[in-house]
């Protein structure tokens, strides 16, 4: 056998041992992506993970983050680590991992951290682990900012607010020893009626709006204060004095108190509250990588709940596109 | 002054006196309504609030409940306490609590117990202590049922349940020593597409519905199990394998977890859930106390939350009816 | 029917509804007691509640309350209450109840809180129920000062210090930030032997006084100073060097630990350390709310102790007074 | 010198180095109390200390106290002690320490455990601290019953129900698995007025008792059930239904929840209500010990507390004799 | 270029995409290894993890370990994952990790689970995140047994044993409801001296013994009883009664307690006594897995403590092996 | 009998009754001894136990302790005690209580407190109460430093670090409020291969020394910093960056973690990197008392663990010394 078909028999025994990482959802082939892959690579030049974190934690140092959250970088598969190619996504699902693994990345910054309760295991039984699992087989480096971004100047409730006619705007609770206009939550003042709000709202998040009027008010009260807080805002906002609250989801008690204190309260859907900011993000992040990497928003990534249409003939068409 | 000008002129003292009792929200003159009050109570015996409790614990003994939760008679403002017309809501509000005082009631069925986190004081400044100051100021007991009747047999649990196409029925949880058929949530066996099943619980609770896909599942995806919690059941279901979980309220994540497990959850709102069930019991009570007392289901309650359309050139007008 | 008549029967009626409220304990007829009030009323305007509650606040305010302690205004039955009438109480038991009911009180005011475990329902099976159902159902307002007249200057400790020849005075615990003589539990220099201690104590409670002796006193031992807390002072007491304490009561294992260690104690019985304050209080509050409000102080409120003298020939008979 | 001489001087040195252990409170000349003690020993042969605990755990068991108990052989100085005399006290005071020296015993059995909560040192500067040091030091062992004594059949319950006119009496608790008539508290069943209970009460203690009267009670109530509990027994009867309740002490807000549902209180001061129970226990240990031993009840051991009437001339003399 | 060249070119892209994977402490020419590693598998067939996972359970079931434990398959890198190749180790340390991959083993079985404190992140900044990441990232699954293997019969308790001359054998702690000798510890009579104990321990470990003296004892005591605990067994062994324990390390106030009871320790340091175990354990799967895979005990693994003589010219020689 | 003779049969008497405190463990007559301590005491003035306490605590003030320690003068068997002879001991073991007697002293300094957990009794089944009843049966005061000499400047770390070539030298967690120098544990400076590390180790303790390699350590590794800790170190020098940690004793986990660490650690057994201290306080405690007291180290005193050389013909010969 001549050396080059000796070579060829290596390459035909090295992809049959690397059988098991590539068969991950990949429905192409692999040496075509490879191709690919080469192709695309050829105009980013990347960066080391170390810088990229770098700068992820120089506009939202992680120490911004609440004690019991679990922020930062938390997959990283090897020392020096070139990233190419990053994906930004809200949650990470096991449809966003196959298109993480579709897009070939090397980096993926979810706002959620997929690793919140501490694991014990990492095995194929419970999506949370078969997506640590299959980001460690893949090399692929993973970073979750969560109530650090919430908290930034700049960051998720901040986006939230732009819903809102802004003639004023502070933290809830200010973080001591920040920025300005750092911390939790956000109180906005305004001058709209109800009605506005939640279209003005409508438009900013691009998705249907859950209201809870107090029960003094309706569509055409009007509004001075607004609590925002992205995500499940039922505990931070509990006390807070506005008129309108804007959060991602609240239980029904937390709604009824809320109500019979003179709140109107307006649900997003937890991930609606948030998604938007990564457009926002991406611009951001990219100016600070200087163009050495290439960045994507998740195709897949969304909010799991769709309103029905009562009534509607089709039965179970969303309403909320 | 003639014994007939004393006794007036005592009357009006006494009107005088009882002034902050009547005041409450009443906003017809006291005298007709006591005329008013006298025609109805005429054709309604009424019975010991005694015997109406005793009647509502054998339909659903308060010894089904949780332990964490506070059912039973909450408030009992006399010895002896005759009903003579009974009031039942879901959620006891200040708008609900209105209406009982209009419909000049003596007894509130309320399905969630106001009194939840124990009381230190009972004053105007919070909305649960007005009720509560309301009740007794006005004679009014208040019974709570809970997840007794949660748990019962032909109870919350069976009645959302009707919404699927039964083919077999069981308690998630049975209660150990009970009648069978009583305990948690319910498991219900059926043949049915996931489109046709949030259309019939569209219609068995007159509210549309928002629907979370499994990862595998679509519109037309075939149901055979139901997991079944009135209310908030995230920790009820959770590990219940079943293809569809039809409850009231769930978090973002444990949205992800079910979509994950291979299990659509469809949500109806807390009280939506639990709400229509009340029409079914009126039936029931009305029979065990023989036509004795006058039953009201309330008017004014109703799920805090509404879904606005996007795009709707109102603004706010709400699709759920 | 001439009008006169209806009105008449609309009385009969009114009253007849009213039936479970006026039954609560009164013995004399409704109508007598409505005239008796009258003219009782005639001369005091009374004042709002809110305004009655400010002076209250003003002289102790409920800030000073223990962290553990359930003080100030707690129960409301309506906004905008007028408080024409006004009882003081040491404890709120039933046989007060009544007689707040029998005096026609719009206002009592408790020195220990009739709600200190919280109430998860209130109902007629549970005295403290009774109580708080009786206030609210009878429009009586509640407020309890408890541990804030115990540290306030002039208040309950100061009071008791009264029984001792006073050198000088000071708190055992001096509250930060407040007036100076303010704080928990009082240290009083004297000089007296405790057999005079003793005497002057029975005189100024008006009951008679149980003695512990420290392992080394005897009734002629000179006393230099006197520990003072009102109620139960074991806890505040222990690791507080003085010769005598007076207190309200303490328990067996406490006793003989102060005794060890050089301090006799001296026991009044509970309230009997206490009730003696609102007789002061009374003048206090009168000049505060100048003449607008009638106060009492209760003639059914006592220590629920008697101490019954061996081998008296009647075998109950109380020593006490 | 002579040998005798040297032995003497010996004595001399040796009575020197032991002086530290003999001047504790001992007021006679050591010689002759070695002489009036080799006179009393004559007469009592002794028994091992592990044998007269094997007595004393076959009356009562140690296994039947309470599990936060601290009860049975507390000190044990050396091992193969002899008991040749024995003292007997409800509490083991200093006095009683004293008094336990003076009669020089070699055992103590305290019914209340003197070390209760758990020694972190051994010093001078705590009373309970100084018994210990001085037991061991005077290698007298301590043996502590409490609980076990309360809980056994013919222990301290059944000797202060003997106040009552018996009908019939069971444990409040019955202990599982013990001989019937063993277990917490006792229930009386009894026919007698309160006056006559008082009398016989007081008469079976030799001490005056404290009456909290029941609301609906007076000094001719019949009396037909007796709860008992020596010592401090409100948590023990707290729930308990009966007409009378007798025990050493309570809280002024426990007695009040008492007298509201129907309970008379008698206080006896808490180790009256268990003292009398050493004599019948001298006689029942004599026995068993078939007078190997010499038993003395403590002359020094006595309730802290005295009741002083009031108006007293001399101001500080007891009642309590 | 020729498909040849295409391919050839493939090869060599993907090998510099395989970078990161292949640089892990592996020291000799990767083309090599993958034609060693196809020499070797010629002859292993191979099992999947699942059936390999199923014969270790049915060794030593993990519903035995201790509840606090994390045992069983602690990483499954991909579903349906083939095991060639399998390495045997006490502790998977890093050293141990590079010989896994130097074996290029598919599976590591190692007795103390890396995984204790639950992950919250896995990254290159700790040693135990950095060997859960190499197994991922090379594609290598592991297993834990732990307290599985202490508890079961013919596991490491049993083997260590072996160092005693055996007259009867019973667990310490039996395990209820599985087979008679199964629990935690093992109790063995025999008839050595203390000497011939220790000597035939360090023949039986091949390694050097740490000797705690009891109080009465010395090298010629004769031991009839000998408590086993392999690892850590202050808390197991205590207030067991026996005349010698066997354990790996105990603490100082431990070894106190235990030599003033009665009892001598031989301390093997910990690892020491476990290892041993793996090459019966190595026998014992190789013929349940007939032969299907290639089973290799770690020759890196190793106690980390090394007893250095003193006095010894060379300063730092162990006198271990 | 003349006097002479009364008094020789008084004297015999004596003996007899102190029978049971003498014969604990003491072989010889003792008359004679009686004679040799007062030869020995004839030149000892001795001082007060207060005053000794005084001079230890102006040494080592036991507020410096750790706040879970129990420190400081445990036990006090009299007021006034006079301290002749004094002996100083690592652990009091009963090899070591026996010492004490036959030495005849007056007081014990234990660097261990035999009271850690606290007593509920003092018997003679467990070997800690004997000891404390041992102690206080023979007028024996005793007192234990422990974490307070830890800390102090010139204490048991400083006494350790002299086994390194100090070039500096500060404590690990500074005392906040004392003098420099004082605090937890200690870092060195210093430049040492670990072999010169260890035999210097080996030389300071007169003792062999466990040696745990960090994973890229050898014997000719360069040291620069040492962290200390004597004792049990392994919670203390958790996290900190050293090349070697000198400790008593550490647990198999927490060794691999530092070896992982870049860490090598040397163990003394725990008591061996204490014990040497004792030389240096004697001559420390000599001169504060200035002659007054006669000072011993316990010849009895040693650490439980002896290592023995395997191979070695006679079994079980120590390697230790």
């Amino acid at each position: 056998m001549c050396q080059c078909c000796v070579e060829l028999y290596l390459l035909h025994l090295l992809c049959v041992q690397l059988h098991e990482i590539v068969i991950y959802k990949r429905k192409k082939n692999f040496m075509l992506r490879c191709v690919g892959s080469l192709r695309k690579m050829a105009s980013f030049s990347g960066q080391k993970l170390e810088q990229v974190v770098k700068q992820l934690e120089s506009f939202a140092p992680t120490s911004l983050a609440e004690k019991w959250d679990n922020v930062g970088l938390l997959i990283e598969p090897t020392k020096n680590k070139l990233v190419q190619r990053l994906l930004l996504t809200n949650d990470l699902t096991e449809p966003v991992m196959g298109e993480a693994l579709e897009k070939n990345v090397d980096l993926i910054i979810s706002y959620h951290p997929p690793i919140f309760r501490p694991l014990t295991r990492i095995t194929q039984s419970n999506w949370k682990e078969r997506v640590v699992a299959s980001c460690l087989l893949n090399s692929i480096a993973l970073y979750s900012p969560h109530t650090a971004w919430d908290k930034v100047l700049g960051g998720v409730n901040d986006w939230l607010a732009k819903a809102v006619d802004i003639k004023g705007i502070k933290p809830l609770v200010p973080e001591v020893g920040a920025e300005p206009g750092t911390g939790s939550g956000r109180l906005v003042d305004t001058n709209m009626t109800i009605s506005q709000l939640v279209q003005a709202l409508q438009e900013h998040i691009q998705q249907c709006v859950h209201v809870a009027y107090a029960v003094e008010h309706h569509a055409k009260s009007q509004v001075s204060t607004v609590g925002i807080c992205a995500g499940s805002g039922g505990s931070l906002l509990r006390g807070v004095q506005a008129d309108v609250m804007i959060t991602g989801e609240m239980s029904h008690h937390e709604l009824l108190d809320f109500n019979h204190n003179g709140t109107t309260v307006l649900l997003c859907n937890h991930s609606n509250s948030e998604r938007g900011y990564l457009k926002e993000f991406k611009a951001l992040l990219s100016e600070r990588l200087e163009g050495a990497c290439e960045l994507f928003i998740s195709e897949k990534d969304k909010d799991p709940l769709q309103t029905v249409i009562r009534g509607d003939a089709q039965g179970a068409q969303s309403i909320q596109q």
